[in-house]
């Protein structure tokens, strides 16, 4: 039995129930805090499950941000201050980052509201997450409005990574099931994670191998 | 302690350590095989981690496709026919999805060098994959180059979604743990997932309660 949903009985969804829907659909999403902070010295945190790969080398990534959300402060602070950062939420502070979706009033510090503590890196002008265990300091290098649904494509490129614990194998691979980070689906369900396995890289006519256990 | 990677280190890494390295930061990655089929009638399968949620009215998905990899194919057929679709790789079909990342010859199906089946829908020209539990069509709505590093950014339209089983709940939510959808994190390393827990809708000064025993 497989159900169908056309493009009219999507359309005919209530709005919410239809938000539910689509933002299921893309898979899991990645659990993030972006923090800032505007030129007033007031920080901001704002969670993202939007950020994406975009490149490696220069090492850029991306988010899709809905200016009329809670994200506004944000993405104000990003392009008053060209600056942010990114991190990773885990298991323990999952609620707390789903608090910041909250609508807090502009003059308001969402580290303070949910609890969560500011940490600063050399000079860099925004706050990390000090209970975050893998993050990482952006500087934004683009910004353009996607004209199908004015949202907000911001890439940035990563130009410091702060990782605690042993979470770096020596391919580079970063085991963020170790570190406890979380996945997104739809709007608001957190999920942790078991591995499958890691795969080697593909040829024709090769079987996959396991590399999990080679690297250590 | 904090091991602390500056853009200097980060530059300094091998090529796939970095890869490696960068593929992480982000998060966790939505699995999906991307179906399309080009107008000499070759069907083509590729692995794509990137596919991200744009919009939900219209209901919008994006991703990104490097040129100069194995998507190549899918990325000129979506060209071509302005049509692909999106199938969640689920937990037992993740080593065949994984190994369609292979570079098979232009003229083979990597669906048959899998062991996958195509499935078509009405008269959409995409094949689907049969096997897949929660999948969608797309029809292009904008392609850009992304001119910091060339890739491209492909942003489509939902047209029809196909989902297998009851994992529809009443709100819109698509429950894609139960269908044991995947997640990536990295290049290689696949993972099932566990609820941590759905949240009620944040509001200040209202304490998160559950919403997962709610919904059915």
């Amino acid at each position: 039995m497989q159900d169908h949903y056309n493009s009219q009985r999507i359309a005919q969804m209530g709005k919410h129930q239809r938000a539910n829907f689509i933002n299921s659909l893309s898979g899991y999403k990645s659990a993030n805090l972006v923090g800032s902070k505007g030129l007033n010295g007031v920080s901001n945190l704002a969670l993202i499950s939007s950020a994406f790969h975009v490149g490696a080398h220069p090492p850029l990534i991306g988010m899709i941000m809905r200016p009329h959300t809670v994200v506004r402060d944000t993405l104000q602070n990003i392009k008053d201050t060209g600056c942010y950062t990114i991190n990773h939420v885990h298991t323990a502070i999952a609620a707390q980052a789903h608090q910041c979706s909250a609508r807090y009033a502009p003059e308001q510090s969402e580290f303070i509201a949910v609890g969560l503590d500011e940490e600063y890196s050399g000079d860099f002008f925004a706050p990390f997450v000090a209970q975050s265990r893998i993050k990482f300091a952006v500087e934004v290098r683009e910004i353009q409005v996607l004209q199908l649904n004015q949202t907000e494509l911001v890439i940035g490129e990563v130009v410091a990574v702060l990782i605690q614990g042993d979470y770096v194998k020596h391919d580079g691979y970063v085991d963020i099931q170790k570190a406890q980070s979380t996945a997104v689906s739809g709007l608001d369900s957190y999920h942790s994670a078991q591995r499958i396995d890691r795969y080697s890289y593909a040829h024709p006519d090769t079987d996959l191998t396991s590399i999990w256990n080679e690297i250590s």
